[in-house]
């Protein structure tokens, strides 16, 4: 067994009676969710360092806007200064490195979310579209941002008027043959680009995508330029250049979202990312010759790993949330009898609210860990030239995974915030219960790398085409297996509720969600037939389809895919956590399905009774086994008392004392208001 | 026709084309859903000359948590000395006075929300109770507060380690007979009065709540008794206080929450509310006598009036935030194809995300203006001592209808503010779009005033006494009316959905909720039987009974009032109105009812495909009738521009304009960071 001794002990105290009522060692769990010991040893040193820090103490009021973000910079300066990842391990193979480099995005990002962002932008987003977009000639600011972090880089996509329609972005780099230089230029504010992390402050260079043009006036679509926004040693924009920066914003204020107009701004030619096309020193436009497939791989490389990374951090945060409720639910008491108060966790109600999310958070953090290497295997046998089967289907596939559960993740999660701060009742109100700060810095992943309703969208393009091929050529092109059930399709629909089912079963959840899965699958084919018979556009028809349909096959794909593979690594993991982690998928997996009951009864799947009835009762049923397990198992998702920094979380249980603690300390809580003498109102009579 | 000419016309701009589709007068609609013209002109007043007000200016930063203390405080004393409801008007009758006072909170919540919490809280709430549980000799204070705003008060409650269940509060007052004082006393932090707002910087006297201790030791239960906190002349605190600010929150940070520990603190025998108990000079305990039909009442108008105002706020924060997402839904354009940008509004999806909630909002305001109407002639009677038949029971359904709609309304804005957030995208992040304060600050009216739960739970308990005696008596205690079905229950639930049935009808609306109703109920009935034949105590049996029973029944009751009310109302409205109001009315009865399909399944009323995909392709049919409406009808939802205060949502369309005056004028939007020089990190090489 491995030497788990470098997670601390957890201090004794009112959550022990719970604690020793777990059938697990709470340590074992947290290694089985993480993976890998290195990395979670390496998890421990960050937080150990950085909470010895007096640059990372938090604050028990917000500072302003501007002072967040000067903290956000300091701190991730200081955070590179760590060398928490030794250069040689970040020359090591890709999948090694990147690994370290999401465990440590993970570990600031319990800690500072604002932090996170921005070295993920700054740094990986922009050397990672070095890698795949550029070429030789670019190397160099790959070593300053990933090796030397010499430089703080941002990535200028959005624009204010466009955001998820990228093909109409309308910031133009036309090229000059004069001057051998690219001007980049927009038009008007409404092309000014925008929400673009680090550039209102702190970034010195920015990966533009503008309308590439020739001098012959032809337009060849959006490229890729790397263009100096400020002097590395003054901060100053250069002129030519109106930078802003974008404001207050619901969360993430450490973060520097910006805006920026170029007016007739030039650029060296060298600076297009010309992997995949160039244009000469005399203006010509050419496709430059490259291995498609490492091209293809790069793509998926660039579409996906922010979408990874921020279904990691989600796991996170879910954590955290679910930590704090679950450990004020066991020592907060209320209402009883018989001289006995009874603490939150045991009332059903607060079990069913909490509970389900609680085992979300462990069969998100197992399917993502699971899915990472899945996906990095692949991106690094495609970096190094290895042939991988399918390889475009196998992208094709990992972009709708991603881009379904991106949504099922991000959501899941504002949900559970929103639920765990509900449950702690005012007292979750407070900005030290931590709950406020955790949704509302979550809250932009529903918004940015892909909007959530449209990345669905996608997902839901990708199932049809293979629902379209399984029902005509009897196949289909999903190289990782998740829908070689399609296949199956006339069988699987044949399938009905039987009566007095123990629906308590893997083989019961996974059948009915492939039943599902072909059901809507085919009710959105048939929609979506049946509006372009009407005469509909692809486009028109396609947008009909969405509610009931598109929306719902997607959020049970990604449902179904945290469940397989959740599945997969089950029985990898120790048999001491085998019955737990069997009521947490069970539990996930039935409290998923509830929310699908109406499209079983609508397809005849079930009727009458029986199966609402049990699928809701063996909800409840899990709830109630696992009232003794819960507090070990957020123990397990919990970091460290100084990162889930919340009066009510904390792991030794004392909750009035450090509501007191925590009160009594606040700056200037028993001063007299210091503006009294602008309020004071005597009253004509004495009272 | 009334003269509307006070309500100031919209500029023309982008949203003319959708105006000009809309099939009614937006005035009219404002003021069929405000339902008294001379309270809107009231509003109108307010607003109008807040906006001209220096102090009432927005920010564009958020200011510090003590600052916004310091403004709220500020305000609310501006706003008292505007005297915008008459000396002579508040002597008025008891209804007309009421819906004037609730008029102006309305309309400063709005606003400012902290300021009308501060208002209702300070003044309103406390001067409430002093009519209802004090006598003669307090009324000097219900003067001092009420008529000449002389002194803020607070209302002290909840404690650290309990809130909802009130009977174990610990806090103490023992009559000490020798000094003919209360000695009040906290035992220890556990028993702190907590949450109290105002209580933090500025009441100078608090309504508290504790156990009243006769001098022969007897406890007599919680009593009600009048303390002073701070010297209104300096705000200091008075000696054997310890009174601390609760710290920064997640949202409302201008009301300075506050708590309090009582060091044996002594306070005259007559500040004891003593309507219906007293302790006479020698210490004997004494229930008085006194008219129990207008105990009765004063005890309802103390319970609920705090819960209709959060409601009443509730319509408004809802109406601003649909105006926001729908406004900019109508402006922003998202792909499309043939060179044509399609405006959000027009996709399906989003219709469906939106129009739903505009929907709520115009049955929530009709609904909860004539529901108040109905509370406060009932009150006002009771009050005058004129007999009100049934009152007891009218007090018990008033307060079951208060109980499940105000944690409808109050989730229901929680999950709209959050859907429009996300329906305006990343620009919706913006502090600057409001949808972020909007929600923030709306966020504890789900725990305060009785947490949603807890108090759904209630309104439970009186639907299952109506289901007892309508299926042993024959008949039930509903004085209102609203569930006089109950005694048709079997016939009612031998209804089925007949495939073909137009689902478009109030008919068909009203009798599906019926069912629901005494499906729910019947279900819920045995369950809890059920538990009680296994041995289960009451108490426990009930704990059983919440998830899917319980929780669901008062959800399904808080519905189907919101839409009978509405009904009601509908037929009194303008003949111009009435085809929108009834779309409206439709499409939330419909979006409501497809959250219970399930039951309708599982009951036995639907099977097959059918009912689940009439309602659902109704709701569609709906959102689409309704695209050309819904902006005329978010005019008359929201304020003027000045309170609606978002660079999304201005009613002039100009989004983009003015979104780039905003973000040009953020201060220090083009600086320099000030703090650049610690930060900057010149690189090793030229880049």
């Amino acid at each position: 067994m491995e030497d788990l001794s470098f997670i601390p002990d957890l201090p004794s105290g009112p959550l022990d009676v719970y604690r020793k009522k777990a059938s697990f060692d709470w340590k074992r769990l947290k290694l089985a969710m993480e993976g890998d010991i290195d990395l979670l040893r390496l998890k421990y040193k960050i937080w150990h360092t950085l909470e010895k820090d007096p640059l990372f103490a938090h604050k028990s009021v917000t500072p302003s806007v501007e002072e967040q973000k000067r903290i956000a910079q300091l701190q991730l300066n200081k955070i590179n200064e760590y060398n928490f990842i030794p250069k040689v391990s970040l020359k090591g193979g890709y999948s090694k490195r990147t690994r370290a480099v999401m465990t440590l995005n993970e570990a600031i990002q319990s800690l500072n979310p604002s932090v996170s962002v921005k070295m993920a932008i700054g740094m990986y987003l922009f050397s990672n579209a070095i890698l795949s977009l550029g070429t030789e000639r670019h190397l160099k600011f790959y070593e300053a941002v990933f090796f030397n972090r010499e430089i703080l880089a941002s990535y200028a996509l959005t624009e204010i008027a466009h955001g998820s329609d990228a093909r109409l972005m309308r910031t133009t780099a036309t090229y000059d043959p004069n001057q051998k230089q690219f001007i980049i230029n927009t038009p008007d504010f409404e092309a000014a680009k925008c929400w673009v992390g680090n550039l209102g402050r702190t970034c010195t260079h920015t990966l533009l995508f503008a309308q590439l043009i020739t001098p012959d006036g032809a337009g060849h679509g959006l490229h890729a330029f790397l263009v100096p926004i400020r002097d590395p040693a003054t901060l100053e924009t250069y002129p030519g250049l109106v930078v802003g920066e974008m404001g207050e914003k619901i969360g993430v204020n450490g973060i520097d979202n910006g805006f920026i107009m170029f007016n007739q701004y030039r650029i060296p030619r060298e600076n297009l990312l010309n992997r995949t096309a160039d244009v000469t020193e005399d203006g010509v436009y050419e496709s430059s010759f490259s291995d498609p497939s490492r091209i293809l791989g790069a793509a998926l490389e660039n579409l996906s790993a922010g979408r990874i990374g921020i279904m990691q951090e989600s796991c996170h945060s879910m954590s955290s949330a679910v930590a704090i409720a679950v450990r004020y639910a066991a020592t907060r008491t209320q209402f009883g009898e018989r001289c006995r108060e009874i603490p939150l966790i045991e009332y059903q109600l607060h079990q069913w609210r909490l509970f389900g999310y609680v085992a979300a958070a462990v069969v998100f953090r197992v399917y993502i860990e699971s899915f990472t290497r899945v996906y990095l295997e692949i991106v690094e046998k495609s970096n190094a030239g290895i042939k991988v089967d399918n390889l475009s289907e196998a992208v094709s596939e990992i972009h709708a995974m991603v881009s379904c559960c991106k949504p099922l993740l991000t959501w899941s999660v504002l949900a559970a915030a929103q639920e765990c701060r509900e449950a702690c009742g005012g007292h979750g109100f407070l900005k030290a219960s931590n709950l406020g700060d955790i949704r509302s810095n979550h809250e932009p992943t529903v918004t940015y790398e892909g909007d959530n309703n449209v990345l669905s969208q996608q997902a839901g393009n990708w199932l049809l085409r293979q629902y379209h091929s399984a029902t005509t050529a009897g196949s289909v092109d999903s190289p990782l297996g998740t829908v070689l059930f399609l296949t199956d399709l006339t069988e699987i629909l044949k399938q009905k509720f039987i009566p007095g089912t123990a629906v308590k079963s893997e083989h019961f959840l996974m059948s009915t969600y492939k039943w599902l899965i072909c059901y809507v699958l085919k009710q959105t084919h048939q929609k979506y037939e049946s509006e372009l018979d009407r005469g509909l556009s692809k486009f028109e028809a396609r947008a009909k389809c969405q509610v009931y349909k598109w929306k719902t096959l997607s959020k049970l794909y990604a449902e179904y895919l945290a469940l397989l593979f959740f599945l997969e690594e089950l029985q990898k993991k120790d048999e001491e956590l085998q019955p737990v982690l069997r009521k947490l998928f069970m539990l996930y997996g039935l409290w998923s399905l509830d929310g699908h009951l109406v499209e079983l009864y609508q397809g005849g799947f079930a009727a009458g009774e029986d199966c609402a009835r049990a699928v809701r009762d063996a909800v409840l049923q899990l709830c109630a086994e696992l009232e003794g397990e819960v507090v070990g198992v957020v123990d397990a998702l919990a970091p460290t008392d100084f990162v889930l920094n919340s009066v009510l979380g904390n792991s030794d249980g004392n909750l009035y004392q450090n509501l007191q603690k925590t009160l009594f300390s606040n700056p200037g809580a028993f001063e007299r208001a210091r503006w009294w003498q602008e309020v004071v109102n005597v009253p004509k009579s004495k009272l």
